[in-house]
């Protein structure tokens, strides 16, 4: 293992800043303490700030995977039909997830870079006759972050149940659970919240815990009355990871200081810098040229370039970590995140490396532009508010 | 919340070492890095000499609980019988799980407080013709360890899969996997293997793995054979939490290098300690009374005293955060948990804290009688072995 601490300019899990870590590092508290009660009290109330609700957000010792099983087996019965949108790899897994739950799946499969559509989204709804919809916010395979408010807009007319899978999206983008009706929204500790993994959120709106109490699937571990119950009480039912929740703790109340405004703000212009960067070395963007890929930049390495040893080159030489890419890409796709705790001067800095190292491997880059152009766009970003 | 860190005496989460702490605060890493795959790779390794097996040690993020419940749904279809032996809270817990299930319970259920023996076990599996049995080796509300090898012996004799709750046991008192034939064991992070809550763990035999094939519960998440194509590419198919994973490293590095048996030694000398110093305040004993009860102290507050409070106080006046009771036995039962990285000065500390703490109370107790009490079993312990 290198010695070199990693800068991870990845989708998740990111790098979180000193004082999360010293936090993550303090004794570790017992979950049935009151010390950790009042902890888990805040938690609790930075959560809702965070997803923008008033509804209970329940806390799982989990992945974000497992979080969204948890709206799986307490919202359907087998052979319930679900749409499940899908535009990329999260997509996919939620399809597979269901099916593995006996659940009817009707896919509304976008080519993987495309995002989803209202009118598409409700004529499929409308031939389906599903009572839920899943929707990806981020889908952090491509970089495509969805309209979501008019999507979930559509549910609400169709009296379909959303669950919205915003593991890479909240508190990176705008995502309004109360105001936009989402009904589940689920998400991790280890992308935009800044705290490492080990912790998933779904908040749950009164529509679907009324769907709970006909949902037949089996569940224990997952079981969200169990899980309300306990919480209503400062607790959980089985041993949480203390000391990540205490982690979750400062790194909540440090995007709450700031101000999810401005925390979007920064994601975006932080998207438009990379993209820039990007643009000015001459390499293909494979996320979208917009402002909604404010999560992370998608690219690809020039004909004959292996993104895979350029990832690798970042690692070794340079103590940067990016994202890879799947299937028929692994070879030319390499991913930038810049959600969390990420500042313009990270970006820069890895862009310039990737110039070098593109150079190295006998791509025609001249080092040097990708850096003044990412600054560039970022402050007039900044300047314009 | 009390400013003052808490020592905690408790069954888990336990204190860590600083060590422990100091690695889990180091900088995220990303679970697709090379960096991660040699931690983990190197957490595989030491996992499976601390469950002293051969076999492939699953690992999931989740309580125990979570990896208990992956036993059910990758084992077990609906309306399968399963024998679950119960002495206490934890074996009805997996009663209740296996029935929200839809398994067929068969349940042998001994009073709080006392161990199964094999030849109930050997009846009750005769009777049942349940292929599958579930037994709690270390009850950790009442303090029971079974005596487990007679157990797995008889489940082997009478071809039954065995699943073994080692949550509060692996690492505290000898368990030995493959030479006593557990099929599958299940423990979490934060009890003797020293490590921050987070992390949980399944160890599973070739005859366990030969069960998944025909078991039909649905299973995503907990899916083990999903598991196992990851882990043998050392990696995870989710987002596991790699800081936790990090600690854990350190965690079984300090245990193993200390030598297991020494560790098992320890525990049952400082659960002799603490024993003879309780005996020495006068309290009557709830957990048992000779060496099987390494990893807990369970005892009643004299008649009158409240445990509740004798825990607040302390807590808030000591620093030292010990264990209450359940259902009838709230207001009598506190309980001192010694494993993981407990001294005996630190059972002194907590039993000269509960003498002074009971007369202030107006219980009959002469403080200072306890730590030497305590000092002096643990020394012969120690001289003896």
């Amino acid at each position: 293992m290198a010695d070199r601490p990693q800068k991870l300019l990845t989708p998740g899990p990111t790098s979180v800043p000193p004082s999360v870590l010293r936090a993550l590092s303090k004794p570790v508290l017992h979950h049935r303490s009151p010390d950790f009660a009042a902890v888990f009290e805040l938690a609790q109330e930075r959560l809702r700030e965070v997803f923008r609700t008033e509804n209970e957000v329940l806390v799982f010792t989990s992945s974000g995977t497992g979080a969204f099983e948890s709206a799986v087996v307490n919202l359907l019965s087998p052979g319930d039909r679900v749409l499940a949108v899908s535009q990329g790899e999260f997509g996919e897994r939620w399809q597979a997830m269901a099916r593995a739950f006996g659940c009817d799946v009707v896919p509304l499969t976008y080519p993987w870079g495309e995002a989803p559509r209202p009118a598409g989204l409700r004529e499929a709804l409308a031939e389906s006759g599903a009572a839920t919809a899943f929707i990806v916010h981020s889908e952090t395979s491509t970089g495509v972050v969805c309209d979501l408010e008019p999507l979930l807009a559509v549910c609400r007319e169709e009296g379909v149940l959303s669950v919205v899978d915003a593991v890479s999206s909240l508190g990176a983008v705008p995502l309004e659970t109360d105001a936009w009706g989402a009904d589940v929204v689920v998400t991790g500790s280890q992308k935009a919240l800044m705290t490492p993994p080990g912790l998933a959120f779904a908040a749950v709106s009164d529509r679907a815990w009324e769907r709970t109490v006909e949902a037949t699937l089996p569940r224990f571990y997952w079981d969200w009355a169990r899980q309300r119950r306990a919480q209503a009480k400062r607790s959980t039912p089985f041993t949480p990871p203390t000391s990540t929740v205490v982690a979750l703790v400062e790194a909540l109340g440090l995007v709450l200081e700031g101000g999810l405004d401005a925390a979007f703000a920064r994601h975006r212009a932080l998207g438009r810098a990379c993209r820039a960067g990007i643009k000015s070395i001459g390499l293909e963007l494979y996320s979208p040229e917009d402002d909604s890929a404010a999560v992370l930049t998608g690219a690809l390495t020039p004909e004959g370039i292996d993104a895979v040893e350029l990832r690798l080159a970042l690692r070794d030489r340079h103590g940067i970590t990016i994202a890879g890419g799947h299937g028929d890409l692994v070879s030319r796709l390499f991913r930038i995140g810049h959600i969390g705790h990420v500042t313009i001067d990270d970006i820069a800095e890895a862009l310039g490396a990737i110039e070098v190292e593109l150079r190295e491997a006998g791509a025609d880059v001249e080092p040097g532009r990708a850096a003044p152009a990412a600054f560039e766009a970022f402050g007039s970003v900044a300047a314009a508010g």
